[in-house]
């Protein structure tokens, strides 16, 4: 039996993977910590029956022997002062935020605009894009957990990428629901603001999560970079990102080899599900999952020259994309069945 | 042309005020307030194309001779100065906040906590319930608009009372869609809490809404008072409130009888929808109108005898709940055709 | 292992068997049947990834010895005679239809309209509340899982009508989200319409599933039958059921000891969430579980003499209130922990 | 006064119809038909208080003679041959369908799958996009209201085709509310299958509403042809749309350029809503109004030789995409204020 710290449990990554890890079979929470509400059962404050009393950060670092590993639910920047802590005594760090997800300080402090304070770590820890990285989160006791938009894209577009189809230019729609902006009472996320509505925000080339897709699509592919248009609109929906990707294949390249290629590359997979040609991937194939859709379609149906694809990802943004990943990777990381307590 | 000045636009009410004025053929809207966001464009606060600029309540004040009639859309317990200020320099004023609803200082200290400051004016004050209260707007000149849960029971069921027909106890269970919680960023209201879910809150005898059904009810009751048990809901929509009233009339008083009562009490009355045996009033009925729709249904269905009856009676809380019964009021105050631009 | 047979998957009960039996650490599924969809996979039925194939009724009749335990997502009506074959294979049989709920053909005919045609196989099924029956499911081969309206109407107010205390009538007003309607293409269930709206429905002494209700509270009740005025409301979610419930209780019963009185009946029960005092019951409580949250408010605050009370009772109406329920009957009927795959 | 009748109320487009022009100053409507709810008040189809009662197609052809102009709200196929009854009986007709919004019968052919039985009208009738053929409407007889996607994506892009920058491709990314499914009863609209969902179909090449595109865009445009990637998802919402566009423009054309296209263009239009820079056109910008919202954003921020960017526009689909737009279509075939009752 693993036994687990979460650091950060009020906001809605927190409470997801609560509710994974109660049904676990290897892992058990220990105790579960929340900066504002320490003190207080964590009944009071989500819906949920358990009895787990908040406790604070600074309490945590005094009950760490008593945990194999610490799941990382704070804010971005907040993270890396509670991972070398936790590093140093000795324990796994899955970190859900951005701090250590990208390769350099530079690049953090582009995307992030904040200096790093710990760039030493940052070759440390392993990216855990699960389908990708598999092997690297073997044994690894420190990882990063992707982002929610670039999961639903890398692994949308990795086949294409590591086979050099991926073009010059992707644009990436993506729509996103709302629980992606996290549990902050913000005007633009009240219930009558958004429902009913929706909102793009930060389109073209400006959203963070870019930085996470040029680092491993472009990273892997042998023919040089992809320019990401990258648009996410705010959906009228509790869970779940549909993205929508346009790219160009060389010429030649048909869809029977698209397919082939994904079929291949996600064979055996337990958390993608590709659908067969004349079907769309929906929210629905996925929200309460830990797994990834995938559809491709042809631009121009009855065009065998056609070089331009639509690729349409979807996830649940709280499994998939944050708590359901971040277990996944423990699962590999400590030697369990990948797919413990996530089917 | 009536000119019209709004006192607090950037809640819901308040922009809901401002569409509903932008098409009214006799009433022109001349300025409008916002403390927070005074000095900008009202569309950069609403998704609005106008370009009211914004003022404060102050400059307000020295603007009181270019408007007719001024809407105080302010919250509980700032309206009170303002109305006085705007009264003393010889407005109209229509004040839908609960300042000026409720007949004496101590009902308003027991229900809303608080001291009031012009108590002389409470009596100044039309409650504005126009299907009850039509003769006495008539030329006045002080209006309080009535809370929109109460408008909802005390239309569904004042012909009941006027008879004599209420009995002892009325089990009002009421449901409201997120608005009427107010544009305000708090955690209960984000899309994410509220959406997929439904919640009590208040419930019994607790809601400071409570009052006005009793002033209004048990004020016009010739058989003293009625206990009204209130239980309100929160409902995932953006707008309209359903109330469901439990009933017991007194032994011998038909189903017929209560059809015929209704029909004639609201004979010729432009927003009320009586729905015919049968049918059932719901919120599609009524949102985006300023309409109240009322179904009358005997617990009992082969019991002649019933004494038992369920009122259902729905309304748009923005408009015939708040800033359509508000026009409505001005209409009548101001001697124009009562619909003029509500239909 | 537990081999199980689905009859009937297309529907959300049915689908959500599957999903729920997935995750069973004990139970596996052989086959799954579909009249529409017959020769099928599921995955095109519903947005899933699994590849069972779709048989038909008479195949599964076939196809009997194959599993230990049958479960019966049919309409109301059809039940019967699948239920009747089943069992004279020697099968386990677990209905989530009305047709064995019952306790009597006359009540059947009364209720739905229909001459029930196994009459003599009413006796034989254990009505599966399994909180109150829990004894007598033990071992038990024929289960009706009872309604979802009724779980959360029988749980809210058992403790009360057991202990004599729930009085001559009760009104409970219930809210359900869409799903609760099937998954039939009728006008009323599209979004545009169900959407931004609620509908009263059958409101009154109507619905059948008043017979459950009956059943269980007034078959408990020593002090003779109580009238349930039921008024459901169609709510704007996909899950979920609140049904606030007004009783009043006899003189000198005190809000403590009812506390004291569900805290008992319920100690120990996994899927009872008691809120404490102050706290609502809401959906957010209980969709996705196969618990019922339970509050209990009293209607005036400051009166210790104070007889009435709102209990309000809230489910996941395709969990708790149907295929959750019904794995928790096969559960206890065949000697497994309760809890499996329902966590 | 115009006397106006409605052909096919029961449609999501014909009841908007008929509440638009319910306060439309210079219309009134005479007769509406419906050919499965003839002879019922319209009050039993829609949650409305008004007493119309439906006539048949027949019926209403034989009272021709009370109308000024009738509005066609039938199926694509049927409204050929009301076309032309009305048109012979020497009234103006608007249609909402899609029969003539074409130019050729081999266009109508090839993507509506159907042979045209009136050719010879297909010449007469103007494309009623009034922003762009605002001088063909005046005293035009005969008009094809444009499809609701199509307007978003011809009002979005109208000034950059004209001027030539449209470039060889258009990536189309739209999101529809399910009211532009229609009021059927089918499956995919469910609420409990559209909630929390989202869903492409018919993306890239397909979508019959390409052909208004290219006919409009490609028709003014200087140098030739645009391919259409036209990607259309089912939003949870019930009502907008909003296309979020891709393009390319010319080396050398600026930003600022094109916003001043977009200024110029639409100079004075009373239902474009151009947003400033940096906010974004989102649905609520428009739902419930006749109006367009276009927002503009260059992809790469800091790059003035940017060439991609990124157009947003957003409509109500019911109201500038199908209703509102044909009573401002009326309104300049009439000769009357082009806002009459549409503000």
């Amino acid at each position: 039996m693993i036994n687990v710290g979460i650091a950060g449990s009020t906001g809605y990554t927190g409470i997801e993977l609560v509710h994974l890890l109660q049904r676990h079979p290897h892992a058990q929470i220990v105790w579960i910590t929340s900066e504002n509400s320490a003190g207080k059962p964590l009944s009071e404050v989500h819906a949920v029956p358990w009895n787990y009393t908040l406790i604070t950060l600074e309490e945590a670092y005094g009950r760490a022997t008593e945990v194999d590993v610490v799941f990382l639910c704070l804010p971005h920047g907040q993270s890396i002062t509670a991972a070398r802590t936790f590093a140093e005594a000795g324990l796994a760090v899955i970190d859900l935020s951005a701090d250590f997800r990208l390769d350099s300080a530079d690049a953090y402090r582009r995307w992030y605009g904040l200096e790093h304070t710990a760039p030493e770590l940052l070759g440390c820890f392993v990216y855990g894009l699960c389908e990708v990285n598999r092997e690297r989160l073997r044994g690894a006791r420190l990882v990063a957990v992707p982002g929610c938009y670039p999961t639903t894209v890398n692994l949308g577009l990795y086949p294409l990428a590591k086979a050099g189809w991926l073009g010059e230019r992707v644009i990436v729609d993506s729509k996103s629901g709302v629980s992606g902006a996290g549990r902050t009472a913000k005007l633009p996320y009240l219930f009558v603001e958004a429902n009913e509505n929706m909102t793009p925000y930060n389109i073209g080339y400006r959203h963070r999560h870019i930085a996470e897709m040029e680092l491993v699509l472009n990273g892997v592919a042998p023919n040089g970079g992809c320019h990401f248009t990258f648009s996410p609109h705010l959906l009228p929906a509790n869970r779940g990102i549909l993205s929508t990707m346009y790219v160009r294949v060389p010429a030649g390249v048909t869809e029977t080899q698209i397919r082939n290629l994904y079929a291949e590359a996600y064979a055996g997979e337990p958390f993608i599900h590709l659908l067969p040609a004349g079907q769309q991937a929906t929210l629905r194939h996925t929200v309460y999952t830990n797994r990834c859709a995938i559809s491709i379609t042809a631009d121009h149906p009855g065009d065998p020259a056609c070089r331009d694809f639509i690729i349409v990802c979807t996830e649940d943004n709280l499994i998939k994309g944050a708590s359901g990943q971040a277990i996944q990777c423990m699962n590999i990381a400590f030697g369990l069945d990948e797919t413990a307590g996530l089917l």
